[in-house]
């Protein structure tokens, strides 16, 4: 199937949304080079980021895909492109914890790298103008980000089942999950669907051997070889890919 | 029964809390005239504020027995003074919103006075050294402020009971109840107990008719008269008690 593009949609802080030509249920991504953090008050980018991001994604996305996890991944279209099923996205993201690090371990005072008895989901109000605060699932309701309690369930349930999947493929290359965030669809039948991205921008990955860090945190706090970390997991993802195949 | 002050346990910003002599299941709580906001980085007080809160906390907590709330009041024993049952006080902070305000409404970026289709209830872990952060029900969990969510729905439904008559108390008076926050304890046996106090210093009271704040929202933002509006509420309080009767 060939896809073509056609309006831009959207443009958000690391991707384009356009329409795709003749296809109402379809969009076109296209995967950027910028970083930005800190709800983009700090700003950069680099060469390839776009690619490595978009290769990441679909990696990820395909191996849950063999796990039973819907997502709204089409096709890869070009170098950062890719065509995915339009949905309307849940206005929360959605938090998995494995270990804790960032905002969580700051608000409760606990040191960054404690791991978890179990898996810690939360959610944040979709509001770049709030600074997407964290909501419980009472304050969810109360704003109607989502319709029922069943509603935050269901998507809890599905962020811990990939969750669990995750957790499995980076160990095989030897990343401990710290943690990630998603965004959840719905299609227009209603179906909950995984969106979004799932990349070194949106995850904690720590070397299981050296405790070094390979993901956004790098930008975050200064620490250099940014690039040759997001190459670093692309590069044991894509070997793992390939093995596993 | 008479009873005796015995050694200073504890001092809060608003409470000092006391040993009852020869009775190791009480304590001797007496109310300070110390007034504070934003975890006590302001301060001032007033001239009989203990008084008025030791009785607006005895008018609610008998008012709130008659409705079948079990709380740790025992006894009046002076004019700013209660013996109460000693108990193992949970954690985190209950708060009950009728009405949106405060941190909450200027998280979630909604204009104060927002009535709301149900009430919500919210936790705070109490440590001031973190500002008693907001947590979540699995936040609360993971740090093992409670030891499970049956005890959290059990906190859930207690305050959801005593919001219920306050709102009919308050009403009553002339004055609708915004918000207020609880503190719930554990009795050596393992029962739930409305703890603490409840007073203009931890609700928000609007006048039914003027909408004019009665409590200490008044100090929090220097809009003045802060101890008359503590008067009025006591005043109101004390005469609905006595018709009552």
């Amino acid at each position: 199937m060939s896809f073509e593009k056609s309006d831009l949609l959207y443009e958000g802080k690391a991707k384009k949304i356009y329409q795709v030509k003749d296809r109402d249920d379809l969009v076109w991504v296209e995967y950027k080079d910028s970083l930005t953090a800190f709800n983009a008050q700090k700003k950069s980018s680099f060469e390839n980021k776009g690619e490595i991001n978009q290769e990441v994604t679909s990696i990820l996305f395909n191996a849950l895909e063999k796990a039973q996890v819907r997502h709204h991944l089409v096709s890869r279209v070009g170098e950062k492109d890719l065509v995915c099923l339009k949905v309307s996205i849940i206005p929360l993201e959605v938090v998995v914890r494995n270990t804790l690090a960032g905002s969580t371990a700051k608000k409760l005072g606990i040191e960054e790298g404690r791991k978890l008895d179990q898996p810690l989901v939360e959610f944040y109000f979709k509001d770049d103008s709030l600074g997407d605060p964290f909501v419980s699932d009472d304050q969810a309701l109360m704003i109607k980000a989502v319709g029922s309690q069943k509603e935050l369930d269901e998507m809890k349930s599905l962020a811990l089942k990939i969750n669990q999947r995750l957790k499995e493929i980076f160990h095989k290359v030897g990343i401990d999950l710290i943690d990630f965030k998603i965004e959840l669809g719905r299609t227009p039948g209603g179906e909950l669907l995984l969106a979004d991205e799932i990349t070194p921008d949106t995850c904690r990955l720590w070397d299981l051997k050296t405790g070094e860090k390979l993901d956004k945190d790098r930008f975050r706090r200064d620490l250099g070889k940014i690039k040759e970390s997001y190459e670093e997991v692309l590069m044991r993802l894509k070997k793992w890919e390939k093995e596993s195949q």
